[in-house]
């Protein structure tokens, strides 16, 4: 899943990732680049105190023609002052400059450790050495070159039967990393897309999946999921405001079929947005999954809430309870814990006679009696299903996270930037 | 500090704590009597799935005629059903009985394991054997009958000048325990107070300290923290609603003479508030200290803010931030994290060039340079002042926490109850 198992990247897109000396001899600059002009859409952390190159993300994502994505890794950017801001600026027109594009064009973003400011002169050189490295689509070295403590690359790529193809790229261990900020997430698409409708896509496809995510509640200062597309397979797609709105209604958007009845799209379009959903929430597993220290990925669905907003509260109380996490971790069927993570969402009050837990297709008991040897096998798995019936109505909400260890301890109060 | 230093317990009160088999041969029953009639205030968890004694616990309180405090470790007696809850009440009826008094001035409380019936042979049993038991003022015994996994005794004794007497009590090592709920606390005085007044006192004092701690975000199911005051003394103290009002007003109601400007409060008054809210914060420190895993207790200040609002909210963001708590356990500085837990909550923008940050004395600089061993010496102290100025007004709220250890994970994630 994290290799890329065709060719098919997505038509006159180039992407490459190589040293640039930002702290040592490892990957940490990337490009991706489209050879034509795009639409983009880009949305970014809600953290009141954002990274510069978020700053001026958000300026140039405004017009929706960013088509390039310029990443360094090993250093944030983030509150370095009136030269980081102007760093990030730079970072642009001299990215702009090689490529022979708008400075508007470029979307800038940088991951590490906070508020060390970063040599200019060695993204100068980075961003001199454009033209001649970015030679060819090499999306597996953009998407190794911006990880920080990932563990392994996080990409997936899908050819659609339309001919549209995509390609997107994460990285993230984590909402946050010890000193090292951020989750970032890149969509490159040759479908052609309006910019309204591209919008819409990103900002429905970001509530199903990456703002789904949490590896410990901390929300990191440079996060930013962005999608650029340029319509060189002449596959059009839309997605207007109706469909978006029918797919908000959707309890669960990723059980097969459930997109075929979304008003005025075609075939072509459902397949891309199903698509373009499956590879961002692909992205989200594989971050849950690669959570500092965690050994479980936890998929988290609370199902027959009164609205979305009842069963978003009661997940995010779940997926960030320390007491679930261990708990997941021990592998331990405790039906206490969740109990008190629900009940400590004090403006969603549940019935207790309604309420219904199971792990995987376990039911658990109040004191797991009856299931204990199963759901003690159950809990050895790698991936854990937990799914949560509030007996309310018909809305759902699915959460990703993972379990805490004593590893994320460590990494977080010992590592050394 | 944990131990009583004087034997002078409030008058006309008796305490006891013994065995009853609940669970193994260990501490696990403990009762608090007042041979005369008391006026009492209590407040309770505000988890939606309460414990069955907090259910009975909130019946009984309303009267606010409370002389009797039964409570049983190693098992919390929540999510137990109806037979719970049954047991909860015949508590209460079986304790009236020894004690010959009525069932609603007795306050139960059970704290250990979730979900898992208890014997009611075993507490009839213990509730006969009070009239035997129940011969002195043996707070410690008491304090210690009601620990779980606490690693100490926690209990606070103060003789007034004005004659008056309190000894505080409570048990904890967090919000909530694996598999062991909880928090509890109790305090018997010898004073006079008016019913409303007592709750005013209770409430104003909870909000300064006992809702002011967290251990890991989880609010268990049994939280309870009443107040017990029988007059013996004939020291008449009373807390009038203006004087509740100037209360809430205080920056920080700790600082020496904070309260000596309170309207309509004598004395003798102003002393009995003192002792009160010095006892809560205590206890709260304790509570703070023996939290899971912990090596390090935090007091955090946030101050200068717009309104206690602003200021708890981001005081709540900082306390429960993993990575925060993480690098005070591992003696990193780190400016970073700070700002992050600052700049996620989202609708308190702050404003970075008033902002000021300081550990102990000594000021966080953005990459902590000029202080930094300074910085590392302070952070090896087993209590860090962490304080927080947002330069956007005179209101301040202190909360009490401590740092996250493998330890934390260790015991809840392998603890078997």
């Amino acid at each position: 899943m994290t290799e890329n198992t065709s060719n098919q990247y997505p038509l006159e897109f180039l992407a490459a990732g190589w040293n640039a000396g930002i702290k040592d001899a490892t990957l940490d600059f990337g490009v991706l680049f489209s050879k034509r002009p795009c639409v983009s859409a880009a949305i970014f952390t809600r953290n009141n105190f954002p990274g510069n190159p978020v700053i001026v993300g958000r300026e140039h994502s405004a017009r929706g023609a960013i088509r390039a994505v310029v990443v360094n890794s090993k250093n944030a950017n983030v509150a370095t002052g009136p030269q980081g801001l102007q760093l990030a600026r730079d970072f642009c027109r001299w990215t702009a400059e090689s490529l022979s594009i708008r400075e508007d064009e470029v979307l800038p973003s940088s991951t590490g450790v906070i508020g060390r400011p970063i040599d200019p002169e060695k993204i100068k050189a980075a961003c001199e050495a454009i033209p001649q490295k970015l030679v060819s689509a090499d999306f597996p070295g953009f998407a190794r070159a911006i990880m920080t403590t990932d563990q392994f690359m996080k990409m997936r790529s899908v050819q659609m039967k339309s001919g549209a193809r995509l390609t997107a790229v994460a990285k993230g261990a984590g909402m946050i990393q010890p000193d090292m900020a951020t989750m970032l997430s890149y969509v490159a698409t040759d479908a052609r897309l309006e910019k309204a409708d591209l919008d819409r896509l990103l900002k429905c496809t970001a509530n199903r999946t990456l703002n789904r995510l949490s590896v410990d509640g901390d929300t990191s200062t440079s996060d930013t999921f962005a999608v650029l597309a340029n319509g060189a397979s002449n596959v059009k797609i839309s997605f207007p405001q109706n469909a978006a709105d029918a797919y908000e209604t959707i309890a669960d958007p990723f059980i097969p079929g459930a997109l075929s009845s979304l008003p005025a799209m075609s075939t072509a379009e459902i397949e891309f947005l199903l698509e373009f959903q499956n590879a961002a929430r692909d992205l989200t597993k594989m971050i849950a999954s690669d959570g500092e220290g965690a050994t479980k990925l936890i998929e988290l669905q609370v199902v027959d809430a009164r609205d979305r907003s009842q069963a978003l509260k009661i997940a995010r109380s779940i997926i960030n309870s320390p007491l679930v996490k261990t708990a997941v971790y021990g592998g331990d069927p405790n039906w206490g814990r969740l109990i008190m993570a629900i009940g400590k969402v004090f403006d969603e009050p549940v019935n207790p006679e309604k309420l219904k837990i199971f792990f995987g297709d376990l039911p658990l008991g109040k004191a797991g009696e009856e299931n204990l040897q199963a759901l003690s096998n159950y809990l050895k798995n790698k991936e854990i299903l937990i799914r949560v019936s509030l007996g309310e109505g018909k809305a759902a909400e699915t959460l990703w996270g993972c379990d805490v260890t004593e590893e994320y301890i460590r990494i977080n109060s010992f590592y050394t930037t």
